[in-house]
C-alpha cells in the first residue's frame, strides 16, 4: 500500500528531531502552526516552534528519539486529522507511549502542512483546569 | 469566562441528538464533513451523516444521550482541534466515556463547521489493522 504523504512528513519530522535538523523540521509546519510544548503551554508560529524544539532537545541531553508505532488518518478536502501512537524515548528513560493528535492542512500548492501538533492528546485533561 | 463558539455548537449538537432534531444537527457539519460511525466505517457529506444519525438513533431505541464532560480547544487561524470527554448513555446501559477528537473549520462567513467528527478518538486502533 502506498504511504500517505502525511505519514511520510511525520516520518521526516521524527527523523529531523532525532538529527536536530530544525530547518527540515520547521518546514513541515504552517506559518501559524500551534505546538503543545506541554499541556497548558503552546508555541505558535515557526520561530516559537523552532525555539521550543531546541529547548526540548537540550532538555533531553540531545538524545531524544520520537517514533510513531501506528497512525490513522481521517481526511476530507484540505484538512486531515492524524491519530498516532507516538513513542518518545531517550537512552536513560523507558519509552513513553502517547496518544498524539495532529491536524494537517493542504496549502494552495497542494502540500500538507502541520497546523496543530498535540503529542499529548487527551493527557491535556490531567494537567489543567478541565 | 465566555464560552468558545465551538463549545456552543457542540452543546447544540448534543441537544439536537437527544431531540433527534436532525435538521439542526446537520447544519453544524461542513458539506464534506466526515463522521466516524464506528471505527473503520465513516459517513461523508451531510446526506450520509444524517442517515447515520437516524440509524444510530434507531439502534439506541430513540433514547441516546450524548454530553461533554470536558473540552479542550486548540485553535489557529481557521482550524480548531477539539479534545473532548464525551459521555454516551442510554436509559438501559451504563454511561460510556470516550476521548473524542473533532476538527472544526471556519468558513469564509466566519462560522465554525465540523469537518471531522471522531468520537472514538484513539479507540480506532483497537478495532483495525493498525
Amino acid at each position: 500500500m502506498n504511504q500517505h504523504p502525511i505519514e511520510r512528513l511525520i516520518e521526516a519530522a521524527d527523523s529531523a528531531i532525532r538529527k536536530e535538523d530544525f530547518d527540515t523540521l520547521i518546514d513541515i509546519y504552517a506559518d501559524d502552526a500551534v505546538l503543545v510544548i506541554t499541556p497548558g503551554m503552546n508555541a505558535t508560529g515557526k520561530a516559537q516552534i523552532r525555539k521550543a524544539f531546541e529547548a526540548i532537545a537540550a532538555h533531553f541531553s540531545h538524545n531524544l528519539d520520537v517514533r510513531q508505532a501506528g497512525m490513522k488518518i481521517l481526511e476530507t478536502g484540505d484538512t486531515a486529522l492524524v491519530l498516532a501512537r507516538t513513542i518518545v524515548s531517550t537512552p536513560d528513560t523507558p519509552p513513553v507511549s502517547r496518544n498524539a493528535t495532529y491536524v494537517f492542512r493542504k496549502n494552495p500548492a497542494g502540500h500538507w502542512l502541520c497546523v496543530i501538533d498535540n503529542s499529548y492528546g487527551h493527557e491535556m485533561f490531567s494537567h489543567q483546569d478541565a
